[in-house]
């Protein structure tokens, strides 16, 4: 006969120190390689599974947050339910569960349009959870440069820059050649036509004229978070003074 | 704790004279710096959005139209039903709000075929709302080459040409082969198999073997239509006869 | 037998106007079909050809200038020794014969970067021989934002602009910001990689977030040349002032 | 040891009817199979390789012609060197060896520019070879559709029509809206920028609004050559007039 | 006011001869032109405008058979219950209204694998409608080539064959090394991965090695069907024996 | 008229030794030519048309198993319900019917995360089919190399291995650098943005920097698993121990 | 001061077991991971560089032979001038050093037509370097289909099957149709405009109708060589007689 | 007359702060604004323009070193010539004039095989040039995973890592799972068929299963460079201990 008895004893198991939950097997390890928190990439999963993810990551994590992201609607809705101390988050699709790391250095996030907004706010997210302070700048495409402009100052304050754009995603060339900062470009998918999924403005980033862009894959705020967050946290930490969040509230 | 206050005030903003509605922010400031109308991209906005931000650029700008595009036929339902005095197009999915400026110039918009349509009708609107004169040329594919070869004369009569075909997208360079008059093609994403999404409609406009043909992204009838509008509002204007609009209809 | 006896008597031939050189038929009416001079593509013909087809086009349009583009350095130097009165551009790669039209309106050409010269270069002197003036704004890339800056209020005082650039193609998207003015993007294949022959710059271009850019194929300045200087003819002539041409040359 | 001794007797051969020149083993039946003529395909061959092929297969069918395409200007100088009763055609870039069959049905060859003269050429020879007759009309491209409507009756009275065109790659839409007659479309690698390689051409072939057109690969003339012959030749036989061949010549 | 008065006397239109219905121009003049059936592309309109465009070609044309293609399943329902004498074909998704032509010629219609029947189906009714006989060969893919082999002499039997396939799409190399009759390759979107949307079977079409094969869009077999009609009802009629049609059946 | 009838007496079909259930025409003789099992691939079948064509080919093949594969969820419910000794495998979207053959020979299934888990049981489910013993190892994707390197030893002792992943696609390149066991690499089309649809993992593998990995096409865990099995089957036979299937569990 | 010391001592290395000789580390220790031969990649490699490696892999295994493929003319006579016992293959572009292994099993390697011959006998001289008998079978393109069927029961007699084809690379799909042997496609680089580079080639055999051909990249003659060498190695070894080798010579 | 009079007094100019060589304008403000060093891009430059450009940033900025890079041979030659300070790195293809700041933070450059060492060394140059130090990591390609384990411990121990790889691109990300660094990954354009010019190598490190890897275009060892040596700055600086440069040499 021919059966597929997931994880019975005996199989081959790439690593001892992983909880099957059946559905999925969660590597608990990570932590100790990288220093970096627990992340539930959340597409393609239940809300059942992201719940019990979640709650078996955080008591095998009791002392820090750990992240799940790309939710559903419907994923959002059931962790709220279940998970009262969930910091759910419907525009970056996120949920955080655990006690955030004090804040070391500082990512501006800087998003180029509306539309942005939801990659932005992973990003966002995915910062504040593996450790550095995060302060977003909106709206500040470069169709209306002025407003970039006008902001140039406070970009150049950051231990590290992320910088969000769909279509042409011309915004990083323009913003690395106004400061030197890390800088990480993400592009997004907004765009249509011959820019649809993206491609425009990934190709636009890879070859920005400014040295010193570096990009992420299209959409993906969480990886360009962890870049952006371990490069903040190696510079020189932050006075005491209070280190803005999310989206320009001032965190405690 | 992670919270995403939008726009509390001390949060970073790219700009001052921009008004924030939560959901979106408007910039109030764009005719100042382009002369242009005030115009809002529907795509990805719910009804309510669409209706709230319509009227904020209204009461900003009382005196003069501002445009809606890629409105979902919910959105347009629901400008209809809440903005009395809106123009609505539930074929080119525009609505406009505000008395249309005087037309200066005239633009002709050719199309190719029946499912252009839709392209074609958005350049018209964006094109009145822009303030020049508009005019329709319809069902002229090369396929059929007579039918374009009987209206030669009146492409030439025309400050801008924007042409609009889907397919192989090969009008433009027929036409600009008749007539020296300011040319924009439009490449549309009417097609199947290999030419799925307008690719070949947009990469045989930028390969015309006729001079002077510029091009838009695929479906970019309002891109098309602003860049129409400014050249045919610069040019000398007309007479005081009365201008053709939209799909042939006379402007009083 | 099997022999090709290029335009024998008899022969079906597509026009009767045409002058015939064996090597390439010389379509002699295009003027008084669309207004604009005559121009021959240089890339592929040989020295001796280029040399023979502008005598020819002199010959029947001794009135007003013709053009030659893409031509070889041996072409070029054919020409400057065949074609006394010839006006050679070696950056430009192109070659003029006969008087200039009066300027009518005015067209600037801004360029990113010194790679983008030639391509700058190629749409001047088109703009030129079209019957506009013209004006280079040079060096202006984004990487360096404070330079356009600072020359925004000229760009501005424009009939028209063509803006080029290679790499990630993002100027014509600031510049659309900052004025109103009718804008062609002109993408260049300076890049290597993701960006090798100008793929990245002209989706770019395609997928401006600003409203009303217009684009021609990669390195097509005689495109972009084309379009503008009609545009600039048909807006309001200029006063009687000197006319900026070339690189900031004065013409009488 | 590890040699190759290519053709050794005893080893595997996919068919008996073949003969091996050590370079190349000719496939001596496939007339048999097809009705078609024997073609050699000279690219990448020496020229001593191309005239000890052509000599082979005219040795095997002393009645009727063979065909070389593709070959270099070495490979050409060979030839006429070495075959004196070749027929050389350095446009087309073959060489015939002899007799020509007597012409069936009559194909017109279409072409848009000077540029895909090559192309056409190489189309028009094969025709012949292929037992049709043929006749060309070039420099009718759309970018002057006068000139095809002058000859557009003339494109109704062939038997089938090859029509070459690269850059945008129109013209078959336009021809096969005009008339009814069978028509393979030959995209050329003539164009640059988003063009380059023929893509733009053959995508707008493909994707013709015109019912009816066929495709061969970029820069195949050959092929459709091949294909119009057989169609043109079982169409009813012409008349005993002189039947037009290669440029407009008459063949006795 | 800005207001679209479809067609309202005194609008441009391209061509006299054509029947307006509010949401399509019909062109009732391309029979004579070229000697086709009218033919309504049915995707994208409504069971009522599909039934409505048929009725009035109908009446135009009330000699001839008029074929409706790309039919919705509505559509097809709409048209079978409205039109009793419409022949309405649920796998080819078309409709016939009017009486068929006599058949002239023979085409084979060969179809690799089952998926592809529609694809196929649709080439023999629009090959049919088109005024020639038809026959099809199914399940005669090159994965097994016994079955190809066994009916090799009856393809060689045909006046033009329409060869579909998707995946690889390599029948049509195999069949057109088998016979010299002319053969128009159909490639359709039968596959997955980085065959989805039919482009590896395309390309592979285009690059056949064997001599001849000319290919339409994917998944176009209508406009195979015309190439191939033309072709065959060109060729020597055939004898009065019952002429095989659709799948197998004889048409009396 | 024009009818469709199906596979009526007298039509051309391609080989006699198949059996037409109407919807489809079952080949009954591969397994004579190649000696695979048949197979049904269930993509865009009805879950009757599935049930009947398994129950088809299982009377005709009553000693062996036969497999239907991408199966949608109604058909894997109707299969279970209506073929009471079939095994339905939910994630790899599959139903044998019939007795396994005895396994000779092992191959190992490796994958890279939980999301390529349908495609690796999938080729887990052919390779016993087909003849051979299989065994999966899981969650060993390059990202925790850790969780590879402890098992590389038992990956050395396979026949073959069949090694599938998304995103990057990397773990074939590392398995092949460990050992020299025949090692077949399934990209799937796990994965977004740039690598959406599983385009960064076919080229990944296709570029492998170690030597011997061959590689089927994205989600293809069928044709990864009738390469293996056939290689493993030839390899020397196993001795009599327990052969682990499927997840890990061992087959009496 | 900035030196580039290589491989100075102290310096981090990947692994002890390397031999450096500043231009190049060879890993000497590949053999005992995986069994397979030393093999230097020559491209970009000098003809000096490509002597000194395989004299150095050769002392260090004595008793196997070593390869080197994608070898530049000037290479190959440098090592046929400088290592008297090389065994240099000019077609194949490889050079073999040291007695070659014993023939197990048997890999035949076929061909579709002459262009595929380097690629073709890279793959044969692989597979004798690495331990199994080599057959070519050659021209048998799927254009003459006859060829291959008259070979197809040798076909069927090899323990693997490597299957060379360019242009639309149809025959794996044929063979393999026709054979339940493993066999690997190889697309190469023969071909032009659409098919310019391999990319028909490599996507129809990645997409094949026939279950369980696995591909490698294009012209990579080298890698199916491993993979089939080693499938054949594995099964059960051939009798005594003699094992024809390269393209059908008997080895003694 | 129309002259191009490359910056007469009087054109506009972006910015005041540029020193005009006729071929190049030379931005001697950007180490204002960015903190970075002056670089020079030598692709397209003749040896003259490279030693001129050189000597004017070196006036410019006597205190710190300036960068050429992507230099000819024949551009090395004529700097090592002219410029006997200058230290030119013929692999790294770049050279520099001026004292090297004193390195702060480390970043190891990880190249995975010998054919990535000019990329990887253009970054070695560049980040020692931008103020951080450097030391190399060769040949730890993915294919002998071993070599990598090997020094995994010392990958941990930077403050950046650098990973450079072509063909298939993995090891970015089988690094990024071990370490918890910032890495930039490389891809490099070494590769043949589907993977050339880096393609596979770019797509593969975008689409990283291993979180926070970063990516810069192909071969862009420059930009990578750019991007870590800021990052390494703001770490905190390191003891006072011989920093490694360059392939593992100390700086004193």
């Amino acid at each position: 006969m021919l059966h597929h008895a997931p994880d019975t004893p005996g199989a081959l198991q790439g690593e001892a120190r992983a909880v099957d939950l059946g559905h999925s097997r969660i590597d608990v390890d990570r932590r100790a390689r990288t220093g970096d928190p627990e992340v539930v990439f959340g597409s393609g999963k239940t809300p059942e599974q992201v719940v019990e993810i979640l709650r078996t990551l955080h008591a095998a994590h009791p002392d820090t947050a750990v992240l799940a992201t790309r939710l559903s609607p419907e994923a959002l809705d059931h962790v709220a339910a279940e998970l009262a101390d969930a910091d759910v988050d419907r525009v970056a699709r996120t949920a955080v569960l655990g006690a955030l790391p004090a804040p070391r250095g500082l990512v501006r996030v800087v998003a180029a349009g509306t539309s942005d907004g939801p990659v932005a706010a992973e990003a966002a997210v995915t910062i504040r959870v593996h450790g550095a302070g995060v302060e977003r700048v909106d709206d500040v495409g470069v169709a209306g440069i002025h407003r970039l402009m006008a902001v140039a100052d406070r970009l150049a304050d950051a231990d590290c820059l992320v910088v969000v754009a769909g279509m042409e995603g011309a915004l990083p060339s323009v913003v690395a050649g106004l400061v030197g900062v890390p800088l990480v470009g993400v592009p997004t998918s907004v765009g249509y036509g011959t820019g649809a999924g993206g491609l425009a403005a990934v190709l636009s980033m890879l070859n920005s004229c400014a040295p010193g862009v570096v990009v992420v894959n299209v959409d993906n705020g969480y990886g360009a978070g962890v870049h952006a967050a371990r490069v903040a946290r190696a510079a020189a930490p932050r006075e005491a003074g209070p280190v803005v969040t999310g989206r320009g509230e001032a965190s405690p």
